[in-house]
């Protein structure tokens, strides 16, 4: 177990790059006796790490970096078939992947975990006693404080408390969470967002979702809700959503929507970029489609912008490109429904995601327990 | 000056109530004889006082609680003419009042609020030396740390440096609000959100403002814009709004748009009350007006549920009121445009604010200093 001192020491390295011993005493405020104490502590434990020798006017000072081989975590999404599982060292970098079938059924799943976990760490140099927890994110709304799925329509599960059984399953330690929430902790940890203290993760995919960084802590509102822009209602009497309302931003700008469009409009598109290419080709229906969604948005975005000024909006994008007619119409509908004067003062990013984007952010949940977590490791 | 733990025990104690010496020492998770020597200072200094006395099965115990008379506070309006003034104690109860006429030139406002001091403490037995500060708000985007009004249309101000000029005027520390921040934290510290966490204040009035506390803190966005849902569009293509858009909420459920659209109706109303008495009578253009501007209202509510799922959307009312037909049409709006699941779920509180509201909040922004700011007193 690390002191709170040791562990802020930790996360001042990993957000600020390898740091002298003096440069770390004077931003934790303590003494330089105190630190050589600390550090020598966490040297002696493989945590920490002497990386460089800087040379400059007076003594030369020795940098400290976070040793990435002292914790690995295990990342499982439960978003896709089949079941993505990754093994990240302590720099977010991934050491191994495997993919299994989903199953639905929560002890099954939670047995697939274990054996997943064999699989990763086949042929690797990582031992069983250096992995320091698992995350497993899925689509829905999860109670993290219990390691339960309240409700998920996509797996059909309601009230599985999934954490204690891979628990059960693995002997590790395992912390769950919603999709788009883990890859926000994850993003901010490791990723586009770590410079910012407040942002808006805005995923689009077959749904979409959201989730808040405030002041470097993801906000989950009363109870998990917070982000479910999905359901926002953009069109007043618009399509049925599977929800039980109508207009919801899902029902228009996911995936699902645009493709479901495209097919009932006489386009059997496979993909947005398919159908982005015929947009291209000057079609109308392709153009109104993807027009409609990246109107909705953008609408969605600039609601976000209003109630909340993030200091960025950051986008992950897996099936749908960002890149063509639907991204143009976000960010018009984006500058056209702010306030004028913010019109193009918040930074948009959008970024293509990998395949093992949601299993990257369940690991990086349990990296964030590990930085921030005095209850954890 | 307060030490950090003093401050702590003043916070604890305004929190909690009156509470015993090891009751505080508990929840402080410092020793009683720390806590004695702690408490024994505090009471030297007037700050703390004991109460009452409680007698249980063990010793009789004394419970501890605030001096209301150790700190006064002045808060000033500026979003009505008159320009409001309050000294309150710091149980956020009212000392004094006044009202002067407001200016718009800021060094005139300045040498007004050294005025209205000296009305303030006329007659009463609070002495100058016993003010801690004084609490501005006006309507538009402030920036708190260089106690600058950045923009207000109202008072046709920019980049503003008031409070430098009060505190010129008056020598006290002056602090700077927008007006739905200030009354979010005056209401989190002694209001109608004390109890919970994270809320939403939705102010309606001749204009909607509202503000958002996170995690007990106010959340003020990237550059103070969090909370601007007056300029949500809420109808595409809709009336255009004063700045620059179309179908703002703002000009359908404000005050002034409601009114406007009752006189272009034919409908000249003096209030909503007017308006709401002759939509009782079955007036069909009233109606709709108030429809109308009660489903806005609600859609934009709604959308802050399903983008910030707080534990309370908490409305302040002065001119609106929405005990009618505006006030029934937007909590239908509200469980129309959340997800089934949670409609209803999010406490709606609705209050009816006196005219020295403003200027309540704008003391409540010193006085939650005096319980937060390790710089202040």
């Amino acid at each position: 177990m690390l002191t709170p001192s040791q562990r802020q020491a930790l996360r001042t390295i990993a957000e600020g790059g390898p740091l002298s011993r003096s440069d770390l005493a004077e931003r934790l405020d303590v003494s330089k006796a105190a630190m050589t104490t600390l550090v020598r502590d966490l040297i002696q434990d493989g945590i920490l790490r002497e990386t460089e020798t800087v040379r400059g006017l007076g003594r030369p000072s020795i940098l400290l970096g976070i040793n990435p081989a002292c914790a690995y975590f295990v990342g499982v999404s439960l978003i896709d078939d089949p079941m993505m599982m990754v093994l990240t060292d302590l720099n977010g970098d991934i050491v191994a992947q495997a993919s299994l079938p989903r199953s639905r059924e929560p002890l099954a799943v939670a047995r697939d975990v274990a054996a997943g976990i064999g699989l990763l760490l086949e042929g690797k140099r990582v031992r069983r006693d250096q992995l320091a927890g698992i995350g497993v994110t899925l689509s829905g709304l999860v109670d993290p404080s219990q390691g339960t799925c309240l409700q998920s329509t996509l797996l059909g599960w309601q009230d599985v408390p999934l954490a204690a059984m891979v628990e059960g399953a693995t002997g590790l330690p395992t912390y769950m969470e919603n999709d788009a929430k883990a890859v926000a902790i994850s993003q901010h940890l490791y990723g586009h967002a770590r410079d910012v203290r407040s942002f808006c993760l805005v995923s689009v995919g077959a749904g979409i979702g959201s989730a808040h960084v405030i002041d470097g802590q993801l906000y989950r509102g009363r109870r998990g809700g917070a982000g479910e822009i999905a359901h926002c209602t953009i069109e007043i009497g618009g399509r049925p959503c599977r929800c039980g309302k109508r207009g919801c931003l899902d029902t228009i700008a996911s995936v699902s929507a645009i493709l479901g469009e495209a097919a009932s409009s006489g386009l059997p598109c496979q993909t947005v970029a398919e159908l982005e290419a015929l947009a291209a080709t000057g079609d109308a229906r392709a153009v109104r489609i993807l027009h409609h969604a990246g109107e909705a948005l953008g609408l969605a975005i600039a609601h976000i912008i209003q109630i909340n000024d993030p200091e960025l909006i950051l986008i992950t994008q897996d099936e749908a490109p960002l890149d063509g007619l639907i991204g143009r119409a976000m960010r018009q509908a984006i500058d056209a429904h702010v306030l004028p004067l913010s019109a193009g003062q918040t930074p948009i990013h959008i970024v293509r995601t990998q395949p093992d984007h949601w299993a990257r952010g369940a690991a990086g949940l349990v990296a964030h327990k590990f930085f921030h977590d005095p209850d954890f490791f």
